[in-house]
């Protein structure tokens, strides 16, 4: 189970600063937050605050439901409206990670999604890592980033957040998502290496397929569901 | 307001050392300047000082107005004329960051502009790095390093440097600049950032196009002018 | 000769964090192994335990005959298999490295070996680095680990794997061995390194062919066999 | 002027590690050595020996006129021959480092000599950093280290080693010099830097020709002659 408020907080503070240990961060590009148990809450990073300097009360709380500040001297992430609009439709989810980092950006601002060319990202992503369609000019100017929300889960209608926890957003950047906010940055980690990785197989092979279906089903159901083997139980 | 002397070689030292933590710097290439309160002196590294011996009293005083050593006992760096014409001629700037970092310069070589291709180049840079024109003999032979200054401000005859704070010297490296030599550092690393990220880009979809004017404007705008909501306050 | 029992889980849980030293670990992907002196077990990493919170204690000893586990309250590895069946059909080798490593897998998913394109590799693979079939779907469903060893070794049917200390399993990643834990480390450092080389190589030229047989010789046999006479003795 | 004996081998000590700080070296590949005042002796890396447990006592001491051990317990490098053969044909240099660097080897992998794209590299080579040719199977077999000394001074025939500081090898890979070990491997680290900025310019613009001669000038010569104004003094 979840932790609740300071325990929470203390939770998504540790995870945004595992974000920077993980070599994800430049300045103060990335958020992460993580829900309450009783998921009315999430807590999340306060905007542009440098890494160094975060501490755990510095953590925003902000309400699900009417994404108002519950607690908290500062204002939340700029991205604030984005990941409430994911909690609110990713059911199952009780953490998002957003970052700019390197390999995941180039492929969102090409607009293509990441092919699953292995096993890395078989462990990980249940087919393709996809990209969201752009946000009109309506969209921008209305309400961005709670449109960057709602294009995302427009791109999950056929397709399962859980089994694929993260999207690159077109011209913008990559968010991942897990069951808490210290799963999600690794699957914003994961999402980083297998941006890499499928750079480079595209540099060796550029009509590279994915991989076959049963090894996407092999590596994925080995890690995740009721027939799990991997790792401590 | 920006610190006056001692207070401003310390933030300029400080900058320098920020520079080299951000891992912009190989050997000696890299300086970082920034401008007095009343906008008569400059703050600069001084010349081939190895970045783990440098001290704030190491750092020079140069005038603005003269281009003379003010204070300090060791020489300026050498791109100090470029520093000054910059201060000059780009109104509202406090401090310059020049790098030789490897994916700006990449660009450089090249001598192309990094097109906007997404909302971590418009965060920071509104519209394209633009790349200078090369030098000619001449005015590399009378005076390199200030007309290095003079190409830059000219390829900004119709661009604004505080909406655009960086360039792309041909066949040289990025200049990047902002309200203070901290602020230059951000910009510096932002240029490297999207350097990199435009090449991961290219490789992807070489005939990418840059993203929509509106894009543009909401990214940039959100961090930027009266509107900004960015940040704390 | 190799440690016994405590001296070996100290030697592997020092490989283990030797390999993340190295840069070649992402989140949990990868794990070494090495086999007691008498070829009877062998120790290894547990499966998805971190490697900040590893401690010698915690590595498993598998019987080489069985694959049950003799010792360890974790359970092993989810790759152990693969390593079992390495260490049954290899004859000589004495540690096995699995890594995800981003270049190495790259070529991995490209289902691409690596040729040899000079002396870095020569230094330590007598030729190119293979890669493995796909192993069909059967082979997957029915023990998917275990045929994973059994590609490796079928793709040395006729190649020296003592020669050719490292393999690319296609659309997955790489595996290398050696007479140690700590030396097939370092085989996996090195087959990353040659492949990110080779990266660059054909980026440079597109056609390059591998080097001559008569320098492939040189280079492998002035570190390996009864005339070798790099490092001391 | 250089140290002597004790000092030599400290300043070679050092270098070494430098040489490592700065990123240059995988495992054990990597050497650095400096000659002694009076141009007599040369100290040098000894072969194969971790970074991590090197002491200044291991280093060894060698003969420029006969190639023999004058000091030192252990072997010296592997690659001493090449670098006692620089010393004897490059006149004026004091230091040798030799590097598997990954973007530099790349170049040597692919037989391509580096063009000068811009300042960074006219800073430090004046001109392309050429490739050797290949050694014969006749010269590989007779004495490989030393005649990958003589196809080096050979591909200097028409160049000033002094100016051009730095070659790559065919198939292996760079090696750099200077009037100091500590000097040899800066512009090994520059080598490295230019080498990965080429890559990437080329990828930006695959027919990038040269800078024009008198930008190589004016940057080689504000840091090098009688002319140089760059750093103190």
């Amino acid at each position: 189970m979840l932790p609740m408020l300071e325990d929470l907080k203390q939770h998504v503070w540790q995870a945004n600063l595992d974000l920077v240990a993980h070599g994800l961060v430049t300045l103060t590009w990335g958020n992460v937050s993580g829900l309450s148990d009783d998921g009315e809450l999430f807590a999340i990073k306060p905007s542009g605050v440098a890494y160094d300097k975060l501490q755990p009360e510095h953590i925003v709380l902000v309400s699900v439901d009417t994404g108002e500040v519950v607690e908290g001297d500062l204002k939340p992430s700029s991205d604030t409206p984005t990941h409430r609009y994911l909690y609110q439709h990713f059911t199952g989810i009780g953490g998002v990670t957003h970052t700019h980092s390197t390999k995941a950006t180039a492929w969102s601002q090409a607009r293509r999604a990441i092919p699953c060319f292995g096993t890395t990202h078989a462990d990980h992503f249940y087919g393709e890592v996809p990209v969201t369609r752009p946000l009109t000019q309506q969209e921008i100017d209305e309400a961005y980033e709670l449109n960057t929300g709602v294009v995302i889960v427009e791109t999950f209608a056929d397709l399962d957040p859980i089994a694929v926890p993260g999207v690159l957003v077109a011209s913008h950047a990559p968010f991942a998502w897990g069951p808490t906010a210290a799963k999600s940055v690794e699957n914003a980690v994961a999402l980083e290496a297998v941006a890499e990785m499928a750079l480079g197989t595209l540099a060796l092979q550029p009509a590279m397929p994915p991989v076959e279906q049963y090894l996407l089903d092999k590596h994925y159901f080995r890690k995740h569901g009721a027939g799990a083997y991997y790792g401590q139980k």
